[in-house]
């Protein structure tokens, strides 16, 4: 049987990534998940799928942890966890059982962390200029300049510092993926295969 | 007259950038420029190819540079100069010089900022797994693993201080470049393909 391939796909909010991994996924014939890792955590965890959308790619709050951890948590098989850390745990969970299944294109979800160790990884981070991002953030989101760009800001943040705490890696960091790429420069079919071009290596 | 074409290269200590850009060069039959900039910044600036071998990709001391930017430097045309940045500004008139004779593959030295505004520019940054690098400096430079592994650490650390300096951007993080590549993943031959790719946008 040929190598499993997992294509995990890190992105600056608004660059694009999604689009790319999707083409990606189709290109290869293999799933595709992005908010489709939810289904699968809720599924599997037994949380809703309202309350993981809403813990998506938060990361955990650190006072509120040290605040739990330091107090007995009478809730049996949670004992000092945060939600935030349950959610966390059932997408991990999530994107092992996919990638169980086969290979699959992950978008975002610290799945090239948590796929590691996985021989046929090949991790993407996609970036884009500010002006380009902030453009596809108006038309998709239907927001203002100014909103969309603070949305932007806050979700980089966001993103930034969810990756650091689960993955333990600077999101972004050329050094922590195998191709980045900025979508602004190659638009999204070179985009596309460029990633397709490392898979076969 | 086709468009001019800029590939330049910033890459980790070890990484094999000095290599992918030499083939890169070769494939677009166009000229390569790292130690050789050197040459031109010498014959350019007046200033030795010693003194510029020196303070290559040196960030400026700016400990030192509020010393003398408080004090009336009397020596004429280097008013306020520190040795660094005479030698940087050889090597950036060096960079333009270059580039106004075409299409070139250019290494370091910050050329993907000053060239930030010429269409053509293709941005790359190469990076590798720290093993893989400490490997690569030990058989090029004939260091033991200890020894390379300091070098590593030491020149990545200057490169970025001197990007952070002279560019105003941050050094390896993959939204200061166009393509970001791990050649630990890619190989020397994948990684060139991936440029030339990205050269024909």
């Amino acid at each position: 049987m040929a190598q499993q391939l997992y294509v995990t796909i890190g992105r600056q909010f608004g660059s694009g990534g999604r689009e790319i991994g999707k083409k990606v996924a189709q290109a290869l014939g293999v799933p595709y998940y992005d908010k489709e890792l939810l289904k699968v955590a809720a599924e599997k965890s037994g949380l809703s799928h309202e309350f993981l959308t809403n813990y998506d790619e938060k990361p955990t709050n650190s006072f509120l942890y040290s605040l739990v951890m330091g107090q007995q948590n009478v809730l049996s098989g949670m004992r000092g966890s945060t939600v935030e850390q349950l959610a966390s745990q059932a997408q991990r969970d999530a994107v092992l059982s996919v990638a169980e299944q086969g290979s699959c294109v992950i978008v975002g979800r610290c799945a090239d962390y948590i796929l590691r160790d996985k021989p046929g990884l090949v991790r993407v981070f996609i970036c884009a200029d500010d002006e380009a991002r902030v453009k596809r953030i108006c038309q998709r989101d239907g927001l203002a300049e100014k909103e969309a760009r603070e949305k932007m800001k806050k979700m980089d943040k966001t993103r930034s510092a969810y990756y650091a705490f689960h993955a333990d890696r600077e999101w972004g960091a050329a050094d922590s993926y195998d191709l980045c790429i900025n979508s602004s420069r190659s638009g999204v079919d070179a985009a596309v295969e460029l990633i397709l071009r490392l898979c076969k290596v």
